[in-house]
């Protein structure tokens, strides 16, 4: 299944995408909450009564009218891994961790398909980052690797887009706020959930900024993999439904070429995953200051 | 007025905390929020019913008997704000920041006062940091330094927790999980309201351990005072209401000790501000080993 979040009447809503149309799941039982998080909570009970809603739904909205959110609109954490491919690493300067490198995005941050990344007035160096995003089914703390993917829900397409200029040298190095300026945090266009995209771990994950191509790899490279991810984070932290894990970034990002390519307004970013889909934003110039 | 969360019948309340009596604002008026997020989003109006519930309300229950929540039991960010003392950075060996050093850490960390602190299975160097926190009120991005108190509904205890061992040498240098540990965030007893509090540049805070007084100090000693916090952090990302930022802590914690002081199983650890309150929390040991 591939589940999105749209907005409708001014409030959210899940649906299931297939072709073209999206199909309001809420209509086809209202009973299903009209949450993904909520959704998540239910389990594969929730999944299942999903599933069967949408067999039985005929009212479709063609998707280009559909207004997108987040597949999960507002989790609990946006966990995000550095330098987890080992080409990455390399073009970044850095060894190949011996552990994963972990930090996370604001949740102000998140964007749907289709939204602008808006550049900031206090960077010049915003770059681009394709990579899979892990969505969390089943929560729960210190959970064996071995059994890790069976917490998955799904997976979606993100960006982890990254102000470089802003985050060079500042004191203490702490990566939060450079990767989290409201809209650096794009993920979509839906949650496919885990049984359509089966292993994760050898999917062609690709990125074209404008149609050229600027990254294209594959999640084999990951240094650490989805399941190793699970059971590191989770060792910590509890994870809950919903959460999501951006996962690292393959090679070509923007700051490693020669020149750097950077983000300008009018550009387009366009990040593409086997089975997981196309996560498409414009790019657009700094908003006027506010002040409220 | 001393807002406090808590919960009741199995479901989250809050309430109004008078001496040693609580009363529960949503049996005094019905149609305010259950949830403090959804209070503080409704803005100043918010506080004024929940003033005038508090004024009518005659059902208490005794602060003893109430099963406290963290005043903001689901914040969307927890910003956290590192050597922001100029005596804390000193004796971590660090130079006065030119910038505020930020990070953050997960929703998962939060705890109420009377909640256990637990020693992870991972760590044998778990440090305490008495910690003024901010709640935001009105949301905003990009607020201006000088209006910045105005976005304040109030203030609150917290105790940023961080394991010192396992932190240290983890490649990236990210801090975040060092200090998102299940159980590292306690906050409360209560979210004390701004006008209550007055001018938050002058309060008086210290840590206890086993009652032995370890942190001592004042909130004239905060290097970015808590309007220079929220115009920087909104510089980036977009404050909500709810939101908590850990202001940073003053000398005298574990790791700086000769020889140093880390939490033990049984140890009971009180942070306590200046008209904010009392926070206490035990240290637990690990719990045992779980796989979900």
């Amino acid at each position: 299944m591939k589940l999105v979040s749209f907005r409708a009447d001014g409030a959210g809503r899940i649906g299931i995408l297939r072709g073209d149309r999206v199909f309001d799941l809420g209509k086809a039982d209202p009973g299903l909450p009209r949450c993904m998080k909520a959704l998540l909570e239910m389990g594969a009970e929730g999944l299942r009564r999903a599933a069967i809603a949408a067999e039985g739904a005929i009212e479709a909205i063609p998707s280009h009218q559909v207004d997108l959110l987040p597949p999960v609109p507002q989790p609990e954490k946006i966990i995000c891994v550095g330098l987890n491919y080992a080409d990455h690493a390399a073009e970044s300067g850095m060894q190949p961790p011996r552990e994963p490198v972990i930090f996370n995005k604001l949740p102000t941050a998140l964007r749907a398909s289709g939204d602008p990344i808006v550049l900031p007035e206090l960077s010049r160096e915003v770059d681009y980052e394709a990579e899979l995003v892990v969505v969390i089914g089943v929560g729960g703390r210190a959970i064996p690797r071995d059994n890790a993917l069976a917490h998955v829900a799904g997976y979606t397409c993100g960006n982890d887009v990254s102000a470089r200029d802003w985050q060079k040298g500042k004191p203490g190095g702490q990566w939060l706020l450079g990767k989290s300026f409201d809209s650096f945090a794009p993920t979509g266009p839906a949650l496919v959930t885990a049984d359509e995209v089966g292993y994760p771990g050898k999917l062609r994950i690709k990125c074209r900024l404008n149609g050229r191509l600027v990254q294209d790899s594959c999640t084999d490279q990951l240094i650490f993999p989805v399941a190793e991810l699970i059971a590191y984070v989770s060792s910590v932290a509890t994870l809950k439904p919903g959460d999501l894990i951006f996962t690292g970034t393959p090679p070509g990002v923007g700051m490693a070429r020669t020149p750097p390519l950077y983000l300008r307004p009018g550009d387009l970013v366009e990040v593409e995953i086997e089975r997981v889909g196309l996560l498409r934003n414009r790019v657009a110039g700094p908003p006027l200051a506010s002040s409220e």
